[in-house]
């Protein structure tokens, strides 16, 4: 952290970002299980799971939010710059950060991981929609919190249209066209991208 | 963190721990610069900048210097377990931890950077042991809060005995004999340990 990294093995970042149940979970375990498959080294972040384990006096304002995303990119940072694969699944609710961690990120590869609205809550993997409807949660995204889906995304997944395997194509299928040229030996034959997916 | 990560590419985790004021982080500094000249992967963590970063919700209490001790661990084995050699200066001035630490680490190296507590506080590199001593700081090591050395550290510099050259050098002979076989390829050869370190 305070020597300087010039070194030149980049790995890359994928951002899931959707609201709750979109599935970014599912989609992000499904992305990284190929992508380690393939022989590469890859890091799931997965935003509920560090949040509890690193940043558990963070609450959920919009400071605290912006805080917790900012906070999940600089781990992010540390592993891609080390030419580690970082797949990170969190709602990262607000255009502006999401931009900055853009802005300060090496291939920064971001996933619109969208379903309708009533779709997500019907799903409602985690009873968190039922309990923000009851009042039992304050500033939900999706409820009573905004969630400002992203304008240019590299991938965009309709989880309420396309089966799991489809949407981790769709990522895979970018991520293996877009891979850093130290990552990209021999990995994109390696991957196993379903015919049905879009190239 | 939600995918299992059985990958084979093992890091290692190198831990300066020491008195304030003892050299972990210009040690540091040095193993890491020397480290990445060779063509690894290498990231510094700075136990104090990191904190800040990361952690600054975190005070000095036993409690949060033990939280901040494992959130760091918990970093280190996120790039470890990608390949990444990882250097880590931080105080972690209790045992118990430390222990605690090589257990869930990966080739954890623990490098005890000694120098007499007197000679500490006359470097004073931060102000801080004047500011305890004038009980403007609370709870700080070496002065009203313990320091319990390391029994069989895998290494040990004497930085009160030895130049900055000297101490990078033993961790460095160390570590060049004991990295973890993905790594260790070419790398030997590349490394510069100056003639008068010990082997």
């Amino acid at each position: 952290m305070t020597v300087g990294n010039d070194q030149t093995s980049e790995g890359m970042t994928i951002w899931l970002t959707g609201l709750p149940s979109a599935g970014k979970t599912t989609i992000g375990s499904q992305v990284t299980e190929q992508l380690r498959a393939a022989g590469l080294n890859v890091e799931f972040l997965d935003g509920d799971v560090i949040r509890k384990r690193l940043f558990s006096e963070l609450g959920y304002t919009k400071h605290d939010r912006d805080e917790n995303v900012l906070r999940l990119a600089f781990l992010a940072h540390l592993l891609s710059r080390n030419g580690v694969i970082v797949v990170v699944a969190a709602i990262a609710p607000y255009r502006a950060i999401r931009q900055r961690i853009r802005e300060s990120s090496t291939n920064f590869v971001e996933v619109y991981v969208n379903a309708l609205s009533s779709v997500c809550e019907q799903r409602d993997v985690k009873g968190l929609y039922r309990k923000a409807r009851r009042g039992e949660l304050i500033g939900f995204t999706g409820v009573d919190d905004p969630y400002e889906p992203p304008v240019q995304p590299e991938v965009e997944c309709r989880t309420d249209q396309e089966t799991i395997a489809e949407s981790a194509a769709k990522v895979l299928g970018y991520v293996s066209d877009h891979l850093p040229a130290s990552a990209a030996v021999d990995v994109r034959k390696r991957l196993q991208i379903p015919r049905s997916a879009p190239s």
